[in-house]
């Protein structure tokens, strides 16, 4: 089969080369729901993104206490697509956009960099950490976001409670237990609600009178936790947070982290240092830099979170053919959720479906808000769906019932559900391997906050 | 409670300080037997592991190949050990003996050395892949003794599946999806069944006309594969390797080993060049240096293995207070596999405590030979118990009962359990995350084949 120079750049595909060519930056929510959405539309589907795997952002903190492990979350993206037809993935890292030229640049795994010709682009390529300006902060930090900080997170728990063991004096030993959360939105609460689960095992295990029960300390810089949410759960989940041991500084923020603690600075102007080798990042994101690339050439400018302004139709300015989705858009100021990515990839999808096929394409994009939920502990769990606010076992159980069928493959559906209700009955908290040297002393990922990336 | 002086240096126990004091180098299979061995012993046990995991060995090539997650076959040594009050965990690398002042020496997660007396030792330190010789080779080479090294080899069999789509030329390819494997006893012909099925999956997965399956290629320096088993089963373990696709090379060993491929040289001479970037190392191992350091020390010499021999109740010749079990003890040259550490361990447990508690002490140690198995494929395996030789599928309900029964840990049988069922049925190899780089080139495990260790 001759195949035309155009597409000379793009893998070969089992589908006919006339077809037009989509590429999707990015295999997050977004991206991945686009390249579903066009498993019967036909195209030339590529999908680029830098990881080999789909992650299922909202039980990162799992992973990171060592409940569910890392291909539980993150099923492998070539098995996720291997029925769709008229896709290819690529393990790539999209450094660029060409919209006059119409192509992208990626690196790839072997250090080379090609183009890849496009007829339509969908830009998912998600955000990262920000540490407000204080890019310094990065080494000292430990993020949550990918699956790489969230083992890196796991180590460095796990290899707290050994060093705090090696410990001569109590001061010493107190800063390997104390952990400092900063954000207390849902991944915040979240993971400070595991920490209390898995410190108390922790320390119930080292078999000694003189250890004493781990800091929990989570701040924010408003004056709620769960900001978000309204106001009935924001009080349930304050007061189970406190009961449970977790320490709670509101119209609080980070003010100078370092290797041996953080200090923190109340909107009253008042300072407290807290000693700790562990703070970990649940705050501000934002988005990728290709958002920049594309506003630049686009004319337009970026929002202050480092999003681009999309059409209603999620399309870049003067570029019908370019879709921008998820964290790194700014369509009506939607969060920076699963649910909106999600449905915006759905919508692109049909668009470019219903485009290709010359059906009339669907009018502008509508966001289907059918609420918001957070977990507290093994039986506890906040949720307003559609308005009916839920907490306590109730919440929890429509917590699990909705992440559970968010999962994606039935194989990781029946695990994921098989190590809940284990957990429920006894200690199974089994993903407890320290990966890296005992001897590193800071094992935290590789932190990347600039630099283009095709992350999300 | 004041402490005396002598136990200044080991961790403060719940159990009064004045038992004799147990040290056990190592938590692998003999060290982690010893240990269990003495839970209702009046001693206090301190042992002491480089990680912070117990690793089940026999089920390290389905992690390497992404069919089980880390701790499935690896629970936290503090878990297992929780119940065991008698008992404290080091995580540190024990790096020399001194059997004069009876002490060990060993170097902290924070890079601390510190010295822990001991009334009895117990060395369980293993052994380490061992190269003939060629430590050159280590860099280019992927062993799977560890489980930092099963992970290492998970990405680059993963990543090589990646690197052939890039790949414009057939030989560049054909390179990426060539893998040899070095040795072929149990470990060598399971990771070659397990190759097979998951190369057939990554390679349906790419939808390209152009992909050819995986070469599989599996040498060995004896004339037989699997020449500890009858011949019975030899030869069906054969068959059923060339009917899958596996080379077998024979009378054949690795002669040179570089980032290209690997040159073999026949018994009779003749030499072949492979092109492959993935060379496996499932051939020689050699004690852990411990042993030179016990033998030196006791005016002994270790054998060709590297190994201590013992006393027939597995203690140091002069030396009735410590004992060398596992890999790293030549005792009636029994071979390092699981069941004589295990049983070693129990018989060692059984010494100490009956001569800390008055008891006159068991005879020599006498090693009951259950028999033997490997597992070939999905629904096939050899097993030669108490003589009864069984292949097929009887074969492999033998290894699944087997292997299930010595896991540590019930939430990781019912766990591995189910991943097994699922498997017959449909697609759940879920553990197929790339943790590295994608532009790491050679992303295997530090390998460190010398230096003093407490690994297994």
């Amino acid at each position: 089969m001759p195949t035309p120079a155009s597409s000379a750049d793009t893998p070969p595909l089992t589908a006919a080369s006339h077809r037009p060519r989509v590429v999707v930056i990015g295999a997050g929510f977004g991206g991945l729901a686009a390249v579903r959405g066009l498993r019967h539309a036909p195209v030339e589907v590529t999908v680029v993104d830098r990881t080999n795997h789909h992650l299922f952002q909202p039980l990162v903190y799992q992973v990171a206490t060592g409940l569910l492990s890392p291909g539980e979350i993150a099923p492998a993206l070539r098995k996720i697509l291997r029925r769709q037809h008229n896709t290819a993935v690529l393990l790539a890292e999209a450094t660029d956009v060409d919209l006059t030229d119409r192509h992208i640049q990626v690196l790839e795994a072997d250090g080379t960099t090609r183009a890849i010709g496009y007829d339509y682009l969908v830009v998912a390529a998600g955000s990262h950490d920000s540490y407000f300006g204080h890019d310094d902060w990065a080494e000292h930090l430990y993020p949550m976001k990918t699956l790489t900080e969230a083992l890196g997170l796991r180590d460095q728990i796990l290899r707290a409670y050994e060093r705090a063991t090696e410990c001569g004096d109590p001061a010493g030993r107190a800063r390997w237990t104390t952990f400092v959360i900063v954000g207390a939105g849902p991944t915040g609460v979240e993971i400070a609600g595991q920490l209390v689960a898995l410190t108390r095992e922790l320390r119930e295990e080292l078999h000694r009178d003189d250890s004493s029960p781990a800091r929990i300390i989570l701040i924010d810089a408003l004056s709620e936790v769960l900001s978000t949410f309204p106001p009935t759960l924001r009080a349930h989940a304050h007061q189970r947070l406190t009961a449970m041991g977790v320490q709670i500084l509101l119209d609080t923020r980070a003010d100078a982290v370092d290797a041996a603690g953080i200090t923190v600075k109340a909107t009253d102007g008042h300072t407290e240092r807290i000693d700790t080798h562990t703070v970990i990042w649940a705050a501000g994101v934002h988005a990728s830099p290709l958002a920049a690339t594309l506003a630049h050439a686009a004319g337009i400018d970026i929002d202050h979170k480092g999003r681009v302004p999309v059409q209603r139709n999620c399309s870049l300015t003067g570029h019908p053919e370019v879709f921008v989705i998820g964290d790194m858009a700014n369509l009506h100021d939607l969060p920076g959720l699963s649910a909106p990515a999600i449905q915006e990839g759905r919508y692109v999808a049909k668009v470019l479906h219903h485009r290709t096929v010359g059906k009339p394409t669907p009018g502008p994009f509508t966001y289907r808000d059918r609420g918001t939920m957070a977990t507290i502990s093994a039986r506890d769990a906040i949720a307003d769906i559609y308005g009916v606010k839920l907490h306590g076992r109730l919440g929890k159980l429509a917590w699990a019932a909705v992440h559970i069928s968010f999962l994606v493959g039935w194989g990781n559906r029946v695990g994921v559900l098989a190590r809940w209700a284990f957990l429920l009955g006894s200690r199974t908290r089994s993903e407890r391997v320290i990966l890296t040297s005992i001897h590193a002393d800071h094992a935290g990922p590789a932190h990347s906050p600039s630099g283009p990336t095709a992350d999300r």
